[in-house]
């Protein structure tokens, strides 16, 4: 299996310069025809997807993953869709990022340019396959993709239209490919891949992210966890707060960006505490809480010391009384994934010193932590969010898949 | 030794909240007086050099390690110079990259912020200890330095003075520490902080930044070449490239951004390789040539295969006739190691193309590799140079030791 995702690789790599060289319209010709051509091979496409479907039926697998895995006529739609949403952002490649010049005549500029080849690691969602392929064509970058087995087949239908797309705009095949084989070992051997493959990026559960950050020779661009909290601060506007806690929590309870813990400030008065755990519950979440916060509802459970490192994806939320902003950050800094974290107050000066310590890919204010993707922020698509400290930080559309150089330009000159 | 650097690192996160909240004044204040402190301390730095220097001799070092060890007034003083230049620059700390809107009324800022906690493993260099600490400093991060046992005596009578300004500027001394112990366990210690320091950068020899490279659980900042090409094109002002390469091979021949091979295009007049070679052999460099060029001068050496390969950091140059700028382009892709490389062309489409498709950390026009250096490009000082493909690139001072995070604004916004 080495030897085969190094064949992948270098293919992908003597894909490089020609797409270092290409043109802005060729990639969205590629992508706008390769929609198209899904559109017209729908009947193809759900016939992948069935066996797929029956296949995961015969293992026994859960509802959830199968509702993952499924296609249908609107889901193919709107596959189309994403691939023309990503073709319709600006090109992020060739980007002047900063011009400056110096006394010795030397002018300096730094430009976005491609990363390199990018492995995508990825599981049951077949919109994964034209999501990562549609953002790291636009970012310039080549891309291997590594579906889960049991979506493979609805992968290859799509990556049948893909490579019709990159034709059709004469694009290298080697822009794209699929990872055919679906033995494990593919993924081991692209962990290794240093010098031929240049970033890995997982998409699924943690136990597939994990096993990429530990195993990964190879830089990786993700993140393990969204335990992501919204403080409620004494200032806080309580209808404000509802609106948003309620949505921040509950509007869907298994992204990463939903908020896990509700931190509330000591000194607002008691009925916030009193009606946004009410809220909560009365929408069907389980609420744990801190004993401060245990007489205020009788159907409270007490939280555990593991609840608040708990990423629950699920209708449960743990629930803290902090002194004030300050123990907020405090209480972030040490429980926080550095994904996403936000503050509901209408004191200024509070919210500001809240959004400047705290160190989260994400700060946010007035707003539903529900907001931390790449969609949402207008880059178009989003191939993850990265809590790596290094950039790129946060939702990773093809403007964040890209890297940098300086181009130096002189008359002759030389260094004293 | 794990357990002792652990601590160094809890001591380092315990100081980035105050980092994080303090004013740029406190930084420039910091650095201002550690500067005047190392003015007034001269003698005490000079005597720890002389206990440093006093050892290496016994161990019998090679003379250029002496002298890269060697303090005496004028270099103490270059080394306050430094600390000033560093304080001299903008605060790279809360710059806002972006901002942007979306209809729904969020509003999206990208804003610098500090990477953390940084760790610095370098050799001889006593200077090493205050250029790290200060671009560290004013970057935001918190530091933590591993000198090399040869240095140590010099590092810590540095890092007194370091001290001295922070205190002086009511900054929290877990900002800048030294690892007191030389213990080689300490750098494996700081390699396997995963979570506890954020990102390493070596600063030494190859066998150094091999070592990190390998062992690091923890991003490294760092290049282990400088394989630096300059291709001469037909355009070529012949006058032009003889002054740029004599510049670019031969003004410091031990820098990562001397050029080491010299590419020559085949197209050129015979005259151009001729003058070229000559020019480099009368001052005194040694030229190992392909077999095309090796009946232009007698006293040329044939290459091998391994010297394109090879960064000599010495008087010595391999040179090769190239197919125009797409067998230039080629040779680079092949052997480059991605750190800077330069064309010499009139033609400015050749010269835009090579640009374009070189995929170097810095790709250079008309100009002298030797340029590759943080201050050069007017970063004040810079931490070292990066071939990582992945932010920062290229010369690393205190604006590209930072990170972003996203900061959103909303009005009890919620995600439909």
């Amino acid at each position: 299996m080495i030897e085969y995702i190094h064949t992948l690789a270098s293919t992908a790599r003597e894909a490089l310069p020609q797409l270092t060289r290409c043109q802005t319209g060729q990639k969205i010709a590629a992508l706008y025809n390769a929609g198209q051509v899904i559109r017209n091979s729908i009947g193809d496409i759900l016939a992948a997807n069935a066996v797929d479907m029956q296949a995961a039926k015969e293992k026994n697998i859960s509802a959830a993953l199968l509702d993952r895995l499924m296609l249908n006529e609107a889901r193919v739609e709107a596959i189309a869709q994403g691939l023309w949403t990503v073709a319709d952002q600006p090109d992020p490649v060739g980007k002047v990022l900063a011009t400056w010049y110096r006394p010795n005549g030397l002018t300096f500029e730094r430009v976005a340019v491609p990363l390199g080849v990018v492995g995508v690691i990825y599981e049951s969602r077949p919109n994964v396959t034209t999501d990562a392929a549609a953002i790291t064509l636009m970012s310039g970058n080549a891309v291997i993709l590594r579906s889960g087995s049991e979506s493979i087949h609805s992968a290859r239908a799509l990556y049948t239209c893909l490579q019709a797309g990159l034709d059709h705009a004469d694009l290298h095949p080697g822009c794209i490919q699929l990872v055919e084989h679906t033995d494990r070992a593919c993924v081991g051997a692209m962990l290794g891949a240093q010098g031929l493959i240049d970033i890995i990026i997982p998409r699924g559960g943690k136990s597939l992210v994990a096993r990429v950050q530990a195993e990964a020779r190879v830089p990786v661009i993700a993140h393990l966890d969204g335990i992501c909290h919204t403080y409620v601060d004494k200032s806080a506007n309580l209808e404000m707060a509802r609106k948003i806690i309620l949505n921040a929590k509950m509007r869907r309870t298994g992204i990463c960006g939903a908020t896990e813990t509700l931190l509330i400030d000591r000194n607002a008065p008691k009925e916030y505490a009193r009606q946004l755990i009410s809220d909560l519950m009365s929408a069907g979440c389980e609420v744990r809480v801190d004993p401060d916060l245990k007489d205020l509802h009788p159907n409270t459970v007490l939280a555990q010391d593991a609840d608040w490192s708990t990423e629950y994806l699920a209708a449960i939320i743990s629930v803290k009384y902090v002194d004030g902003v300050v123990g907020a950050v405090e209480h972030i800094a040490r429980y926080s994934s550095q994904h996403t974290d936000a503050i509901i107050a209408d004191d200024q000066i509070v919210a500001a010193s809240f959004l400047k310590e705290v160190n989260s890919a994400i700060v946010m204010h007035n707003a539903s932590t529900q907001f931390a993707d790449g969609g949402e922020f207008g880059f178009g698509a989003e191939i993850g969010i990265s809590t790596n400290r290094l950039p790129p930080r946060g939702p990773v559309g093809a403007e964040q898949l890209v890297t940098y150089k300086y181009v130096v330009r002189g008359n002759g000159t030389v260094r004293a």
